[in-house]
């Protein structure tokens, strides 16, 4: 049975440390590939934090894979060894349920229903290890094609920042002739940028500062909004067709609402934990809707790799190494990070 | 001048009485009429207690006015001497900025935007007075045809609470094979029962408690559920398509919002005043939209009343007297009121 380098954490406020985990031999339809590069997401840190509910411990998070498979079973027919690969947020799922037939895999009724990458019981009876580790069998219905153009450090947080800002991006019409804006530059943020740019929107950033202004129209945003500035928000009342939310804190909502133009749509991917305000009498003034995301299927992930390959999109990302997650997490919640980390397995020691 | 009995408050926590106003004289393009019947509409409440924003008084409110056309300016078209009229939560507009000519004079962007039916100034530099009041000069676009089928007491509440509640049950695709819920069963909440069933679909109550629940099911609700009984929303998780929710006072509107299906829309109409609490994250996982309605547009109210009109559609009415007015708004915040009250306003003195 393979194994594989990893790292995991063993409480809510435990520090990350090497360990070993098994993978399975690949099965017939499954896929063994190195994890050469795993990001770290926002979602790692609340899981790994039981923010999100208690989470099972010792924990290996990481959706966000990418790497170079090793290994194919005989009936596989679209990977070959070698081949550039990635993995997202899920592993398996029914494939049979109504939303597995249209595509949408995250939102599996099936039996089991969506098994995600990490802290996840499958269907073996295990918790599933994510993307911070050597190795792991998947199988290829769930597995993606990374572009050879982009590299695979880079594009590891496609897998999960990129889908998650492009499904709605793309579902919500952003495009020439629309006003965009994207609330928050982070990790999600600064992709939705420049995938928002690449669609052909004219892109705003609303965001707490404008400490990041310079990065932002580097990014190719027309405009940039610090929400700290007295009257900003107001400045941009009624302007966008799609206001897309990346900001992870749960907050007062009705204001950046309020920048929708009418019929226009605040859209939210950044899954507050807690509960967000909104004054509903307000939002009949803007005749808005209010929706959420949450990243997308597998047919539509490939199409977005495909889309950042032909547009040479990729995050802005600082490889770390497995000793420096635990400082990661801390500074990714600081907003420190500059965009993305990505950790380098290669850097894994053997336990 | 037309001169009109009419009720009015003269502070947040006055007590209505009696008094004297003045009408236009009908311009070449307007209709006076006499209001016999003017509905309470919770906005009534808000408004004259200045829970919106400080109010105008001396304050005449009323929005929801029927009776009988008594005089018509040279060039009136539509309207003659005798017939039926109402007029509902605006009586002008600019007429010409896009909202106006979409037929949406209550998004009115223009020039003195819109002039609400009272406590708004108007384009003649007056505050406008409301429906609580034996006549009103109005132009004929703003003017509505009510069904002579239809008693005017009963009719009267249409004018607000049956467009707010058929305009969104309309866009949002209330019919046949749609399962809808109508949050709250007040004064919108059972007319949009009425309606709803009327539209074809299959409609549920969520109300509070189950008192109302021999009434809701006698307007042609086939389910009703009551928050105040542990999982009962949860037993409807999933449910609707539309989920329309007529309550004033502000909540936490996420296992509101859980009750419908994949890809279904929670609406409000019901305008709280203050924040409601929502869970971006769990509205992830509903893929539902969250928007709120306000009225409709003149074309869309003149429809309605034939709707109802044909269907026989009226809400059930207290009918009071002008002196029962301060206690009436008392029993409307205390959802003592089964289930709209009208003002008789033949029951108003000299002064």
């Amino acid at each position: 049975m393979p194994t594989a380098r990893a790292y995991c954490i063993d409480s809510p406020d435990g520090a990350f440390h090497p360990t070993s985990i098994e993978r399975r031999e690949p099965g017939p339809t499954e896929v063994l590939f190195d994890v050469l590069f795993a990001g770290i997401c926002h979602s790692d840190i609340h899981t790994a934090r039981s923010e999100w509910g208690p989470a099972h411990y010792p924990l290996v998070p990481g959706h966000e894979l990418a790497g170079i498979v090793t290994q194919v079973g005989e009936n596989v027919t679209g990977f070959k060894v070698g081949d550039h690969v990635g993995v997202g947020c899920f592993v398996d799922s029914c494939r049979e349920c109504d939303n597995c037939q249209a595509g949408l895999e995250q939102f599996c009724t099936g039996t089991g229903r969506t098994i995600w990458t990490y802290n996840c019981l499958d269907h073996y009876g295990n918790y599933t290890d994510g993307g911070y580790s050597t190795a792991i069998t998947v199988d290829e219905k769930y597995l993606l094609h990374i572009p050879e153009s982009l590299p695979l450090a880079e594009a590891a947080p496609l897998l999960c920042a990129g889908i998650t800002t492009y499904s709605p991006l793309k579902k919500w019409g952003a495009g020439p002739g629309k006003q965009v804006a994207i609330v928050g530059m982070g990790g999600l943020g600064h992709v939705a940028v420049k995938i928002a740019v690449a669609m052909g929107a004219e892109v705003s950033v609303i965001s707490q500062t404008m400490s990041k202004e310079a990065d932002g129209r580097r990014f190719g945003a027309i405009d940039y909004v610090a929400t700290s500035e007295k009257g900003a928000l107001r400045s941009v009342a009624g302007k966008f067709d799609l206001v897309l939310s990346t900001v992870a804190a749960e907050e007062d909502i009705t204001s950046l609402v309020a920048t929708c133009k009418p019929g226009g749509a605040f859209v939210d991917v950044g899954m507050p934990a807690g509960k967000s305000q909104l004054s509903l009498r307000a939002l009949c003034g803007t005749r808005a809707v209010v929706a959420a995301s949450m990243i997308g299927g597998i047919a539509e992930t490939q199409e977005m790799l495909n889309f950042c390959g032909e547009h040479g999109i990729v995050p802005q990302v600082e490889v770390i190494s497995g000793d420096q997650i635990t400082q990661a997490y801390d500074n990714v919640v600081a907003s420190k990070v500059r965009y993305r980390y990505v950790i380098d397995t290669s850097t894994f020691p053997e336990v």
